[in-house]
């Protein structure tokens, strides 16, 4: 029997995740100790109602109101309540008292990243939160790490399962948005409020975590351009489509060099279109997935699981094991790099490509003024598609009155500014009579 | 401007990967000194013949024969030579020097491993081989650190470009074997002698590395079983994608019982059926993609290019920013996880799912005598389909004098040791005229 040295891990949080952990923790304390060479002793939970109905079933007395307590007590600290207040508290007092912290915390990286980096740099500490960025999927140490001796060019993040599974399901089921989320919501998939993932708040956090990773640079996430899918329709999804792509939330983070020479970082969610021979185009359901494009190690994708309190629990124990190895084997951890430092660029300097769809009234030379309010803006066409308006179902009425027809139209690249104000100015144009839709491609 | 430490470099060999490494410290010296905090100053390259012609133009002055006197003035020495000898006593006399080492010698490490580990473990050097699994593709770090909580059930590997490249050729375009490999040389991707890729030899060593680090158990090469995919026909191909198949040359890294109850661990490499709707199966050209399956994180992918000079060049450098840091911090590196040392299991062991093509007499009561056969080993069927042979190009007089048909026989899932008694069987049973085709079915 070997006799290990005890390291002191409090958990704060025992919600999905952290009851996971708990239950990990105690199951696997054999292997994780020879994994280690000292063995993990969970010395409490602290939770707001000690008498709350669990998950899991877990001992009793291991949990507790008492969180300052706890922490004090503790060689590492795990993170997993979630939310700015007291989390940030909680970490700032377990890296002052001398603890290592792991968290899963994405809201309060993305706000405070840089203030507790800079004080677990201060002090020493390790501050680990692999689970934050993309759930089970390893990306923090492959950025971090791996590619230390690379350039990233650009990620593009399919970072959200529950707004993947949506639009996975409007697209192979034909679902409308309002369907897709009530079944995402039966399943479990979606909050009670689904406004953090529909709403791409969720995925700017990880946005703004990735692009600090990869550019080495304070991302923070007011920074990051954000639309959500609630305006994603069937009938753009259709056309994508019939024209080979599919329509994936992403979160882009993109080194480039703006109008005036100035190389930046952006980074950006939004739903966008994708080619179907794109890898991530074959990501279903609520996987998650983050594409990089580096300078020397080409095209990598990492592939998995984005949320699920057991596959998250994972990255976790991942992080307390890194951890708690480094408490043995000695030195420091290491610190959040910054050396980069770009400036992060205005969603107006970005430059993709664009499908614009729009109705117009149909009569001779309505193309030309059409492709003329692009040309003012110096967004060239790729591609211009004119059809009949269709009779919708339930707007009969609509074929009868009005002589329409839709125009769709695949531009060159173009910057976020001149594709505004090409739009701008398209939709106060007296030929269009509404600009249905408006998507960016991404992945070229 | 920031004064650095000077950290000395030595990098062995001047191939395809080394010259690209050499390149790439030269012109990222400053953005890679400020990732490190100490500046990398690449020494010398040893080579057989300084004058020799290079795939990267390099000063002159740098490349030298001999490699003792550079390792003895090195902190860091980066070994990309390949091959046994000198490699192995090369980076024996760098640990035992105090240099730390980074090499992508997969065949070294899959013959000599334990040894390097624990010369370094016992010196408390560090040695590093991100480039020597997957190429470009993070996949050491991920399964070293980011699954250490994890248990890890099962690994399919497509780690063999070439291969896959020459099967994704004749799925795709239906070439045959000859015909793919000889675009393949053609492209570069295959060697002159191509037998370390078609014969699986590579994709065996990528297997011994992959199991060893997932299960924290020296799987040492000679216990990897091993078929690569010279018998790879375009009939099986062609009849894989009829079924909704591809067929993948795989490296299969799995922790199974075997039948006395024995918990172990299986390392094989053959060409296998996988379903379309696998991830691995859109893995197309030279591509690489490790799938790897954890008790918690459930599935994940890792996937990228897995050779070629400059990708494996990015994962040799994000090694050296590693051990470089380590170097400015302090902190011993990290060693060798073996704690687990499981019992190899033999490919006897293993349980699969199989499809046998069978050429038999056409004649009442064969599928019976057949069906014996199997039964007899206890492998049970889950499909048999009967097709009367077509008269294939340049074979027309076959079906002429043959009155056989073809038989197709899925089974369930049934032991390596019962499948191939039952092949023995069925190929020497005088109603089947030849087997024509056994293929194991994975991912399922």
């Amino acid at each position: 029997m070997i006799e290990y040295r005890n390291l002191r891990v409090a958990l704060l949080g025992g919600g999905t995740v952290g009851a996971q952990v708990a239950r990990l923790m105690l199951e696997q304390a054999d292997e994780m100790a020879s994994r280690v060479g000292a063995s993990l002793e969970l010395v409490g939970i602290a939770v707001r109602d000690v008498d709350a109905q669990r998950s899991v079933d877990l001992p009793h007395e291991l949990f507790t109101t008492d969180a300052e307590s706890l922490i004090l007590g503790a060689d590492i600290v795990i993170e997993l309540m979630g939310g700015i207040e007291p989390a940030r508290s909680y970490i700032l007092l377990a890296i002052n008292s001398g603890a290592d912290v792991v968290t899963a915390n994405k809201a309060l990286l993305a706000e405070h990243g840089p203030e507790l980096f800079a004080a677990a740099d201060q002090v020493g500490a390790q501050l680990n939160y692999e689970a934050a960025v993309a759930g089970a999927i390893p990306i923090v140490r492959p950025l971090r790490d791996s590619l230390a001796g690379d350039r990233v060019k650009r990620i593009l993040g399919i970072v959200n399962g529950t707004t993947n599974f949506i639009l996975d399901r409007m697209d192979t089921e034909g679902d409308t948005l309002e369907q897709a989320l009530a079944m995402a919501t039966d399943l479990g998939y979606a909050e009670a409020d689904p406004t953090a993932d529909i709403g791409g708040y969720d995925a700017a956090q990880k946005a703004a975590l990735l692009a600090s990773l990869a550019f080495h640079t304070p991302v923070p996430l007011a920074s990051v351009y954000r639309e959500g899918i609630t305006e994603v329709t069937p009938e753009q999804i259709a056309s994508a489509r019939k024209a080979g792509y599919v329509v994936k939330l992403l979160a882009i983070c993109e080194r480039l060099t703006d109008g005036t020479g100035q190389e930046g970082v952006s980074a950006r969610v939004y739903p966008a279109m994708v080619h179907r021979s794109h890898p991530l185009a074959s990501v279903h359901g609520a996987n998650n997935a983050v594409f990089v494009e580096a300078e020397s190690a080409g095209s990598l994708m990492f592939y998995g699981a984005g949320a699920g309190g057991v596959e998250t629990a994972s990255a976790v124990l991942g992080d307390l094991v890194s951890i708690a190895r480094r408490h043995v084997v000695g030195g420091p951890g290491f610190a959040a790099s910054n050396h980069a430092a770009m400036p992060i660029l205005s969603i107006n300097t970005v430059i993709t490509r664009y499908v614009v769809t729009l109705e117009v009234t149909d009569a001779t030379g309505v193309l030309a003024t059409v492709a003329k309010v692009f040309s003012d803006h110096h967004v060239s066409l790729a591609l211009v598609e004119q059809s009949m308006t269709p009779a919708l179902p339930g707007t009969a009425s609509r074929a009868a009155v009005s002589a329409t027809t839709t125009l769709v139209i695949g531009t060159h690249e173009a910057t976020e500014a001149a594709l505004a104000a090409t739009v701008r100015d398209l939709s106060t144009n007296h030929v269009v009579t509404g600009v249905t839709s408006v998507l960016r491609v991404e992945g070229v």
